[in-house]
């Protein structure tokens, strides 16, 4: 298996961006990471998406951007798993070039989510769920993580406002990304006083809907200078990648509180690179939800059971703590463009590690790890990187 | 790279299964396919599918389809190319085994086009083209094909049953399929008394509606062995693997009635496995429409530009000819659960290859190819396969 680096990386600024379709925003991110690797070619296009079918009748995506991005005579697959669509397809185009199919694979996670030709957003995003025993009596994506939320507030003796760190550190950390959605920090008082959405999950506890595209060049590591110009060395590898999965509706787990695949796919992925979670620098997770957060924390080694939360009240989770948690604004304030969010991650990531990301800097980063979350823990990937 | 076999193939009847969910029939392909190989558990399940979003408001279809069939704490992803998606599954669990990231994958494609929660199925089938130039101003995926073979006829001077032949050779073979659609030879007359759905296209150019799901498992080619059981020797290989894209637009091809996906496709696979058409035992292609099994022929080697159709006239295409097509049926008589074709396509192959395919056996068949098409050509992926 052949080592494989980012060797450009693109993102488009997440927002709502009436004025653009799919495939505007797909190429802005794809063309800038091409742009950034020092190369117009590329032997495969895989594209990280899930609801282009349901919201924008468009299916066929990957080959569609394929060739509105001038990618011709490649290969062009959309990779979709929900919310977890853009690590997914990160895995893709990772065995693509490991494997020695393919030398220069462009992936690229794209969700346009304010358009629809039809049905809500809110439907669409149901579908992470099981359709014929969850969605189909009414529940909605907010529903399925509000009862977690409400059922770990229960069994850990977690106060209403156990979350809120998790909220205000992404806002703060977001306030530094000029490519996040909201680019302001918020208060305590500004959590407490949000609107309630799905009880007890408020609209500071939740990331936004919005369109937003990333993009990743990858190449082997033996090839990977060549290709890159002066100022971006192409030094930021891909450590590990590994996917778990779980059972898909929330009921049927043994128990809803432990993220199982995330604690399967991050062991895997810290015996894949030999890192410890010590060693890790920061790490972007997965905050669709402040409960994600604590879940994620708890199940992949940072935190025991129930006491998730504990990181975000003492600060550890802070750019200078001891685990920094989503450090350009992740999901909640940078913005939860769905299928676009694992490719983000990945590409913020790779802006810590080479040194770039400006205030929002952790200082001496050379190990990030990211995890991208399908449906309400269903599917989980981990990804571990090195500058 | 790990060259690869197929240590288990499965698959459901093809037809209406209105008592079944895209579950149930994914399910019975993939465990068809896990008994055959001797195995319970795998590292992962690609999926290849359409229109799950659209018509079945069901994403997060791979791990939906584990966790329904066991398969826990695995890598799960949906790959989706519209009508190529089964094939691009293939390639991607090809990769993964290729790469070593993982040693037993099930790809599997699966298709429930007679369910909706609500879109139809001829708007489902038409987010394969372009949905902004193209589906946008009302025209079917039907229609496209139309405008394809009206324009073949014009420019080749074809007679209006120039294409009979690949409709009568495809459900003369599948008779002998009982997995198929329809089990009944037609005659000439049946297929010039045939209803029009968009001229020159009538109902026997054309491929049906239907439901359907297959599967294979996957093995690194040195360990296939050690899987298998005594009467399905895993001998089966996946000597090339190959996927090309073109325009999504029909509209934007410098030539429509040359499919250079497939041409370039089918070359790379040449190239990697060193076999020429004229090894080939058998061509399991991509007939949704009579006209495509023109275009494939003359884009892939076996006819020239303008000749596709002679291929039919003159019989090289049955199962004694120069080159056997649509063996056991292909699109038009097995039927086309769209994600699931290209998965169904080499099933098929490995029946021949082992010389399991009964009355519908090509004698002697050590090396086939199979081709599959996304969109009116936007998307085609060749297999070579050796038994």
């Amino acid at each position: 298996m052949r080592n494989v680096s980012i060797i450009g990386i693109g993102q488009m600024p997440v927002g709502e961006h009436w004025d653009l379709s799919v495939r505007h925003i797909a190429h802005h991110a794809i063309a800038a990471a091409l742009e950034e690797a020092g190369t117009e070619q590329v032997d495969a296009l895989f594209v990280g998406n899930m609801l282009s079918g349901t919201l924008l009748s468009q299916e066929h995506l990957a080959t569609l951007i394929a060739d509105f991005s001038g990618l011709r005579n490649v290969e062009a697959a959309k990779i979709e798993s929900a919310c977890a669509s853009g690590a997914s397809a990160l895995r893709v185009g990772h065995m693509a070039v490991a494997s020695g199919m393919h030398d220069r694979v462009v992936v690229c996670g794209v969700e346009k989510m304010t358009d629809s030709t039809g049905g809500s957003t809110t439907a669409g995003l149901a579908t992470a769920a099981d359709a014929e025993y969850e969605a189909a009596h009414g529940v909605t994506f907010v529903g399925l993580n509000a009862l977690i939320m409400r059922r770990y507030m229960y069994e850990f003796d977690a106060p209403i406002d156990a979350f809120a760190g998790f909220s205000i550190n992404a806002h703060r950390n977001g306030a530094h990304n000029a490519n996040a959605m909201f680019q302001k920090p918020i208060s305590l008082e500004t959590y407490l006083q949000a609107p309630m959405i799905a009880s007890p999950i408020n609209m500071m506890d939740s990331s936004p809907v919005c369109d937003g595209a990333a993009a990743v060049v990858l190449a082997p590591t033996e090839q990977a200078q060549q290709y890159t110009t002066g100022h971006h060395p192409g030094k930021v590898e891909i450590l590990a990648s590994a996917s778990a999965n779980d059972t898909i509706a929330l009921h049927d787990r043994k128990d809803p509180l432990f993220l199982e695949a995330a604690y399967v796919s991050s062991q895997q992925a810290y015996v894949q690179s030999g890192v410890t979670p010590a060693d890790v620098d920061f790490f972007e997770l997965h905050d669709a939800f402040t409960i994600m957060s604590a879940l994620s924390l708890e199940a992949t080694g940072y935190a025991r059971r129930g006491e998730g939360w504990h990181l975000a009240a003492d600060e550890a989770i802070s750019p200078d703590g001891r685990i920094p948690l989503c450090t350009l604004g992740g999901l909640k304030s940078r913005g939860h463009p769905v299928g676009a969010t694992g490719v983000y991650q990945v590409v913020e990531a790779v802006q810590q590690l080479r040194g770039e990301a400006g205030p929002a800097q952790i200082p001496n980063a050379t190990i990030g790890m990211t995890q991208n979350i399908g449906g309400s823990g269903a599917t989980i990937v981990t990804h571990i990187l090195g500058g």
